[in-house]
Order: C-alpha cells, then structure tokens, then sequence
C-alpha cells in the first residue's frame, strides 16, 4: 500500500504500530473505559492533522459540548479556537448542553433543533450538517464523540445498529478518514455492546486501563486493522502534558 | 484553567487530587454503594461551601426526606437548618415521604404534589422548582439525590437515559456545578447500570468499599475528570466526626 | 441524636452496633436467606418490644399464616396468643393461607378477600387494615413478612418498585419503626433484586449464611444506617433457645 | 411441639435432622437435579407411610406415568400395585403419556382430558381431583411430581408463581402434609428458579450432587424448617436397595 | 425388571452401565456439543438394532439430509442403503436440505412441503409421518436428530416445549425406544436450554468434550436413567472406525 | 470417501487436518474474533482453488466492499482484479459501503438497491445473484462475509435464523462448497450466538486469539467436521506473507 493512502495519527509511537498510519477513507472504532483519554485521542488526531500533516478535520459531537473540549485541549498546548479561525478544524455541535455565547463555533443554524435528546434529533441530519461543515473546511479527517452517545437516542439495538450502519457507510463515501469513540461503561475487554460497530469498522483501537493495587496501568491494543500489518501486542501509553504518547518498546507489565 | 474556574468541594484531601477542585459549571456523579457515605459527601459539599466558601447550594431529595438529612448531619456538627434560615443552602423536597410539621424546610407548593412515585412526577416541573430555588438563594452548588431514584418511577432504561439526559442538561445549562449521587445495589465496581449517566457527566467518582476479612475498608476513587488532571490511584478514606476526609498519602491495601 | 429516638430491638447484642437501636419512624429490610431466621428476628423485635420496652406492635404476613408463626414462637418461650389477648401485639393476616378455626388472631373482616394471590388483594387496602391495626394496639413498631411476597402479586418489576414504595412511604408517615423482611432465593450476598427497596430504606440489615465445608456459619451485617454511626464488621450471630444472639466481640471466620 | 405433630418421612436417618419429621399439614419443597432421586424420596415417603406409619398417601404426576413410577419402585420391594389395591395410595395422573390398558391406576374421568400439556389442563381441575381422591383414600400424605413441569403449561412466570402459590394454599388448607418435587436443570446449588416456591413452602430440603474427580458424591441439605430446629449440615445420602438412606453421622468430604 | 425389558444400544461398554439396555418404551435425551459424536450415536443405535438385535428403526432427521448420514456412515462399514432397502432401517427426512436424486430414501410425499424452516412445518405432521414409517418397517428405535432444531423453527421458549412435550408424548404412546439428540452451543455442561427435555426424558446421557491442553478428552455421563440402576462416573469414550466404544473401566483424567 | 469428494482448501496445513479437504457440497462455519484473519481465509480459499485447483468461486460480501478486500489482498501477492478479469472470481457485492468508479467488480444491477442496511433487502434476492454469478463463473466455491453481519439487517433472532437457515439451504442446493464468516464480538470460545449456524453447518472451524501476557497467540481448531476424520487438537497459525499457515507439528503452548 501506497504511503500516500495513509493517514498518519499524530499519536506518538501509534502510527509505526500500523504500518504508517491508517488506512486513508475508512471508519475507525477507538473503544475505551472513562477516563481512557478517547476525547484527547480524537483532539489530537484533528489537531495533529491541521498544524502537521496539512489535513483538516472535523469534530462531531454528542456528547461535551465543543466550549468545554476546547477549554479542556488547552491543557496539551493546543489552541483549537484559531484552528478553528483558521479554517482548518470546525465542530458540528449536536451536544445537548448549549451554553450561551460561550463559543465561537460554527452552529449551523439546523443543528439548533437538532442535538442529541432532541426529538428532531436524527442521524440523517447530523449527517447533512456533516457533509456542509465537511465541504466548507475540506475536511479529510473526522471524529464521532462518541458512538455510545447514540444509545441515548435509540430505543432498541436495531436502531442502534441501523443508525450505526447508515453512519459509518455514509462517512466512507464521503472519503472521511473518522475515528468514532465509544465508551465502555467498565473497562473490561468487552466488546460485546460495540459488536456491530467492531466489525463494521476498519480497525479497532482498544484503550485498557488495568487497576494494579492502587494504581492504573494504560495500554493500547490494536485490536483490529484491515489493510494493515499491525502489532497485537499490548504497548503501554501515558497522557502527557503534550497528549497522548505510545510506547511500542516499553512493557506493560512488570516481567515476574 | 484558572483557580476561578475550579469549585472547592470542602472534602478534605479531595481537591489536591483533581488540580484545586471541580471544574465549574458542569455535573459530576458520584457512585457507591449503601454505606459508603454519599448523603454525607453532598451534605457536605454544600454545608462546606455555604460556610467557607461563600457559594450558596441546593439539595435535591427524591429520597430521604429533607427532616432526615438534617437530623443525621448534625452528628458532624452541620447545623443545616441555621444555614435554611441564612438563605444559604435549601432544600428542594422531591422526597415520597413527607412528616406533617416536621421541618421548614423550603417546600414550594408545586412540589407538594410532585413527589416521586406521585403520577404528577416529572423531571420537567422538578427543575421548574430547582430554576426557583437556585434564583431565591442564588446556589452555585447542587446535590441530587438520587439519580438512582428516578429508576422507580420510569418504566425502561430508554425512559430513565432520557431524563437523566434532560436533567444534565439543564442543569449545566443553569451554570450549577453538581453531585449527583447514584447507588450501586452492590459495592462492586460495575458502573454498568450508571452507563448513560457516567458518560454524560464531566466527572465520575467512586466510592468502594471491600471486605477485607470481617471488616470494611473504603476507598475513593476519581473515575474521570474532564478537564482536570487526575489521580488515578485509590485513595483510602473515612467518614470521622468532621465528615468525610480522604488520605491521598496513605494506601488502601497493606503490601503484602 | 437523643437516646428516645432510639427504638431499640430485643435482638440481643444488636443496638450496641447500631448507637442503641434503630432511628425512630422508618423503615429498614431485613435480608437474608432461607433459615437465616428472618421470621425470628421480626418476631423477637414485637415479642421484646410488647414486653420489655413497653412498645407495642403488629406483624403484617404476606407468607405463613399466623397460627404457623405463633406456634413456632413457643419454641422460644414467646407466648404470642398471650400478647395478642393483651392487645399489645397483633397479626395483620394477608397470608394466602387460612386454616379455619386454627386462630383467635385478629383478621379484620375486609381482609377475607383481601390475601396476597386473591385477585382483590392491593397494597393500598393492607395499608387501610394496618392503619386500623396500628390504632387499635397504639402499635409503634411493625414488621412486613415480607417484601419478597409482593412479587407473587404484582407482574412487573416497575409495578413491585412503585408499590414497595408507597408502603414505605405510608409506614414511615405512620411514624412507625418497621422492619421489612427480605428473603434471597440465595445466600449470596446479592442485594441486586433488593436495590430499590434497599436505598429507600433507612437502614439496611443482611443475615448471611456461608457454608464452611459442611457446615454453616452465620453472621449479621449493618450495611447501612442512616443516622446512625454503625459497625461494618461482620458479627456471627447464633439461633438459640431463647432467639437470636449477636456477639460482637467474636469473629466470624477463624484467623488462618 | 408435640411428637404427633410431626410426619415421619421414612426416609432413614432423616427425621432426626429435623426433630422426628416434618411438621403436620404443610408444603414441603424437594430440589434436586436429575439423578438425584426425588422420585425414589417421593415413592418412600408415600410407602413407608401407608405400610409403617398407618397414613395414606396420594402421588400427583404431571411427568412420569404411574405405570413407570410403580415399575420402577419394584426395585426397592415397594409394591405399589398392593397398596394401590389396599386404598392406601392412590396416583392422580396428570401425566402427559398414557399407555392404554398398562395400568389399573385410579384416573378420574375428568382428568382424562386434562393432563399436562393439554388445553384443558388447569391447576384448579387437578385441585378438584386431589380433593375427590383425597377423601377416597383418606389420604395425609401428598406428593407432587412436579413443581418444575408446570412451567410447561404456562407461558409466563407470573402465571407459574401464581398456579403454584394456589396449589401450596389449597393444599395446606386440606391439611395435607405435602412434599413438592422440583428439578433443577443443573446441579448447582442455585435455587434461584424455585424463589417464589422456596420461601412460600414451610421447609426445603436440597438434593445436591458433587462431581468429585469422576464420581459423583450425593448430600442432602435441610435448607428451611420453619418450626423444626434442624440441622444446617450437609449429610450424605445413598439410593440403596431400600430406597434413600442418609447418614447423619458421616461427612461429605474427605477431611484434607 | 425382566431383561425383556431392556433395549440394548449396540454402543460398545454402555449397556453395562445402564442394567443392560435402555428401559423399553421410553424416550432419552442425547446431549452433546459438536463433535462429541452424537448422530454417530444415533445410527449405530439403529445399525446395531437391525443386524444384532433383531430391532428395526427410523431416524428422523430435522438437521443433517439423508443421504449425508449414509455417506458418513460408511466409515464405520455400516451400510444403510442396504437396511433401507431390506425394510430394516427407514428415514424420516425432514431435513431443509433436499438434493435431487441424491438419495433413494423413503420420503414421504407429505413430507416434501413439510420440512424444517418450511411455512408447512409441524411437529403433528412429522408425527404422521413418523407413525406411517414405523408402521412400514415396524419399528421399534427411532432417532430425533434434533430437539435443538425445534428452535429454528418456533418463535418462543413456551412453544418450543410444548412441541417437545408433544414429541415425547407421542413417541412413547406408540412404545418407540427413541434417543433424541440435543447439541449444546458450548460443551459446556450446562443443560439449562434443555431444562424441560431432560426431566421430561426417561433419561439423559451427556458426552462431554473436555480440553485438555491441546487435546480433547471425551467422556460420557449417564446423568439419570429411571428405572435403572446406572453408573454416574464419568467413562471415557472413543470414536473408533467401528463407531462409539465407551470404556467403563478406564478413568477420563489421570491422577494426580 | 473418494478424494473427489474432497475441496482443498489452500490453507497450508489446514488440509492434512480433516482427511485431505472439505467434504465437497456442504456449508462450513469459520468463527473467529476481530483481527485473527477471516477475511484473509476466506479470500485465500477462493484465491487458491481458481490458482491451483481449477475450481472458480464467489465472495459475497455484506461487509467491507470488494475494492477493499481487493486492495488488502495485495499484501498477499494475490491479483484479485485479474482473477475477475479471467472470470475465476466473482464478487456478490451486498455491502453497505459503494464506492463510486472505486472497483471493476461485477454488480449486478439488482443489487444496486439491495444491499445490507437497505430497506430493499433481502435474503432471498441476494440468493437469486448468487445463482446468478454462480452459473456465469460456474463457482464451485463460496465465501459469505458474513453471517454476523445479518444481525444488522434483522430484528429478532427467529428472523436471522430463518433466514440463516435459508441461506445454508439453498447453498448446499446450489451444490457450493461454502465457507461462511462469522464474527465473535469477543475472543472467547463462545459460540453461543451462533448456536444455530453452528450445529446447521457440517463443519465449525474456530479460529482463537489467546493473550498470553502482551502477545497473542493464534490457534486453530476444527471443532465439527461431519464426514472427515478430523484432529480435534488446538494447532497455531499465523499470518504470514503467503496467508495463513497452519502448524499441526507445532504446540500452541510453551509446556510448563
């Protein structure tokens, strides 16, 4: 495979893990526990991509409101309001929470009616706003926060599932390269509830975190990578002050 | 982030695990099983606050009626009714049970017929009361208790998901930085049941409590912090004359 | 909290756990499994309370009759016929059981239609008999055999929440001390099936039985106790000649 | 409690656990898994009653049919047939099969269309059938075989909880003392499918079988005797040429 | 019992475990997960009836065609084409699966429209059928392959135990000997799912499949066998290219 | 069997597994988690028999879209495209995801509308492409990718497995020697959800993914193979730049 059909994450020590980065077009699941750094994961990714790798990105979500995520990435040094001056990373807000005048983003003027709880909320939609914002800042990338968030919407697993379905077919024929988060209630490595989406999905990056006595143990699993020679071992990451890094070398557990 | 932008939750030991406090402005639940001293931790939260911190709060009951949580802070020197009288901290009183004179506690007439488990019961008019309350003592601070409750009065999880999301809605929505306390029928770590709730909330702390033998030991743990660098260690804890107070220094488990 | 707010049990070496017994006018559950002696434990508590504390009281079946539960009294010395010709203790007969001319007990005359399994049975009309009960003997204290029994009524699990919970609601407006017994189809220490009553409840009180290879040990534990500062130690508890016994100074497992 | 309030079992070694027999004119719960030998318990207990103890006996069978169930006691010298012809026991069969001309057993006309399985099938038929050959053969003793084939008829667990709670009812008011077969699909000590039937019967009594390497060991546990002081030990059981014998004296287990 | 009573397996080492043969007239439940060797079972129960024990048979297949069990069994020199031809063995095929000229079996015209997943599909009209056949070649052993089937075919738990319930009903009114196969998803030994078929069986056998390591160790349980005194070691088994041989005297697991 | 019964199936190693292919004109289950190499199986087996063995076959897909499994075969030195081009491999393509002017493959018109997630779609009309392609290629071999993925088309369980059993019905009609897909959300051993696939399939070959501390270890099982002799030992494989490569010399596990 050609390098150019790789999209590099910007994650340190990941992209060596998959041959180079993931495959260009498809739909990725992130799947990790609270407190995992899924949102950072896909800040990251976007932010990366704009001052890096000359890709900009779209952020879609559910779930925090985009003031607070912005806020919240100042931590790591990345300044997302001028992205977003910038023309190089924008967010579709369909968070239930609006917070008055807190935020510059761009809303479009449908997604008022349209956020997560509502009962005008629809995939479809999302979809629609998805395709315009995709359009007026060329986005290559994008991130889902959070697939989990739809089971708020959705009476049933078929819905659910549908929804899914119709969402990542319509981000691949966009030619949208998308991690879609999604969060594990536990932090088992079940994925029992993410059946439908794990192989859907391209890939599955899996975010552990292991209680060793008092403390917690991180470690990312490539779990699944179609199109790619990728690594199945279990390599250690931190959340540092400069986001999240990967340690392909380093072992996760203390050899006994 | 500012040291402005940060509530103090007057837990002592609590806030130098999360950067000086809770994010403001947002909601965060707080999980443990029966025993584990939640109705203490939000009590406290608010007495703490309204004492020593100048910021007035509000206590949700759909539970323990408000006569009874009063009583039962007084064995930590809270005198919760001084503080009614002050106009600092009150009472929203969702609670099914109600004793005929028992308290003065601020019971808006509304809510006389809206209890949980009342058919009149719903989310809508109970934050009808709490948009009141929080204007006539001006409360930046919310305890709610209990997510929990509201399980008994809606049908299906779809019903219980919806509400609780509409809850935290407007409660962020009001600018009120909030517990919500949820009961885990067992003090096992399964967040399973608080899936929807964990994931919408800005922050997750548990609380544990393990069998060691034929005692008990308790441990808090911080979950998830959005925009708050964390521990992620289990920190012991005990609920002393003063109220609760974590240890971050000590450890929970001897080494063996 | 003053020591007449304190009703305290009968169960020998239990209200030293509990800071003298049980916080007056509410409701508690009582869970364990079969042979755990539940029924022994509500017996003792009104047997005790008619004799030695001067507070009458009554006891609610749903399960065996009350001819059943007055002769296996005897075994403990406890002459609940007598008590019942005092007028200090008295039966609210909903058992689905009648042997007739077995009982001079008190069966008000709306409950002949009224027993659990009949198709006229209703939580709200056993309200109305206990309230008429409760006047006739001045009763202050109660005990609900059991909570279990409900689900024999009632087709839903929402259905057996919301009547659990008008009964707790309309006995603690009684301003009575009740003890509801809860019975585990197993002795794990699973409250799962008991989670709305039990966070409803003030207090909750689990009889545990472990099988220790062939035999088995039985302890009490106060899981929670609002108001109340209460041990969380496991305290082994025996069925004796004379009812049941705590011993807080023993163990329950030997030290290995 | 008087000697003449107790019903022998016949079963050897078994009454002394429960102080001389079961207590007189109540429902009894026997669980087991297959392989167990409830039937074999259920035969005894009806034989040994008509041949040793002067009281008569009724086997209720929604399983197996009486032909099978006599054949089959042959081999413990048990002949059936005799006392069948004597008026000591008497079958009710509401046995599915039917094998024309094998069995001079008493079948009611009516219950000719009403076996189990059959549209016609009601409890309360078979209750009407019970009471005609109860007075018949003056019967004490009542077997039912079994509380798990009912859920065969009905469709939902209500409707079973609700068909057993009328049978236990109905026959106790008969004053019969009555033992209720129930099979659990798996050997573990898991009663939970018999929840409702176990803490409505006045006593269960646990079959249990341990795979021990490639043997199995048998053990049978008093789980519940309301008032019987009982032993809580598990006691093992053989199925000998005489029927069940259990061993008070002896352990389980293999001391380690 | 007489040994006239007995129905000899033909599988190599179980009839001693089982007094000499399956009682006469009864239906039995095979359990066994895939590839523990259960349709080997059936066919050599029938192979074995026709050419040593003077006992003609029917196999009525839900699953597996026809002409696939005759190609498989020749494996073990049992040729079936040439029992059918000699009236000795006939199939009842109800299998999905029909291959044109594929096979000579006997199919019955009715059968054509009426197999498994066909909207003419009944348990009442294979019950025709099978009455037919076993008029036609006499028959006394008949093969269910397999209750499992059923499942495919009806919508609910109940429906598919009263269908059961039917099968066994009828099979025994006609004085069949039948082994009906059951597969377990997991070679587990849970029987949960086949709860109903096993206590409603005369008797149930297990082949178990247990993974030693790399290997598979198989062994078989007689887990119950009314009217029999059996065994219920674990006796390992072997397919061998004669078919089953069980090996009462050897142990499944070495010692240790 | 003859060894023209037999289809190789050009996984090396894999062959001398069960007695030289698999028995020719039936449908086999291949279960396996995320990333233990499905796909790559599947399209080896196809790739192989057109290379090697002279016998053309189909993919259908329901899944990822043909360009993809064409592009990731590269990897493999396999030329999919010139496979199609020389009418050797076809594709149904059913997948939810087209890719305009993205792939040369063959799409029928009719199942332009018709792809999984569609209102359109169906069982049936994919079948009748299946023929369709079948007797224009004139396929021997088959691939359907995957069976998981009808779960997402239908509601309920009786649904997919009627129209599971559909599928392997006219599949084994068509006379194609089928490999079906089938995905576990988890690696364990479970194949519960595809209980009725797995006893409807004439072989179930599992593939496993063990971790063993923060590797994983590949192993490959033929749980069911009716008509093949077949090893029921667990043997590794791996993915290697030719495909996968079974070693049955090899042990899964280091010996301890």
């Amino acid at each position: 495979m050609a390098e150019s059909d790789r999209v590099r994450t910007g994650i340190k020590g990941l992209d060596e893990l998959i041959e180079g980065g993931l495959p260009s077009g498809f739909s990725f699941l992130l799947l990790g526990g609270p407190g995992t750094g899924k949102t950072t994961f896909g800040v990251q990714y976007l932010y990366k991509g704009a001052t890096e790798f000359g890709e900009n990105g779209m952020y879609v979500t559910f779930d925090e409101p985009p003031y607070s995520i912005s806020n919240n990435s100042q931590r790591y040094g990345w300044n997302i309001p001028e992205q977003e001056k910038a023309g190089k990373i924008a967010f579709v807000d369909a968070s239930p929470i609006k917070r008055q005048g807190a935020t510059a983003t761009f809303v479009p003027p449908t997604l008022q009616q349209n956020f997560l709880g509502s009962a005008k909320f629809s995939v479809e939609s999302v979809l629609t706003e998805i395709k315009e914002v995709k359009n007026k800042v060329n986005a290559k990338r994008c991130v889902i926060d959070s697939i989990s968030a739809l089971m708020l919407q959705f009476r049933d697993d078929f819905e659910i599932r549908q929804q899914t379905l119709k969402l990542i077919k319509d981000l691949t024929e966009m030619d949208l390269t998308t991690i879609m988060l999604a969060e594990n209630a536990e932090d088992r490595q079940e994925v029992t509830r993410f059946g439908a989406e794990a192989f859907l999905a391209q890939g599955v990056i899996v975010l552990h975190m292991y209680r060793v006595e008092e403390s917690n143990v991180k470690a990312l699993e490539v779990r699944k990578m179609r199109g790619a020679k990728h690594t199945d071992r279990l390599c250690p990451y931190r959340i540092t002050s400069e986001g999240i890094e990967v340690y392909p070398e380093e072992t996760v557990f203390r050899s006994v």
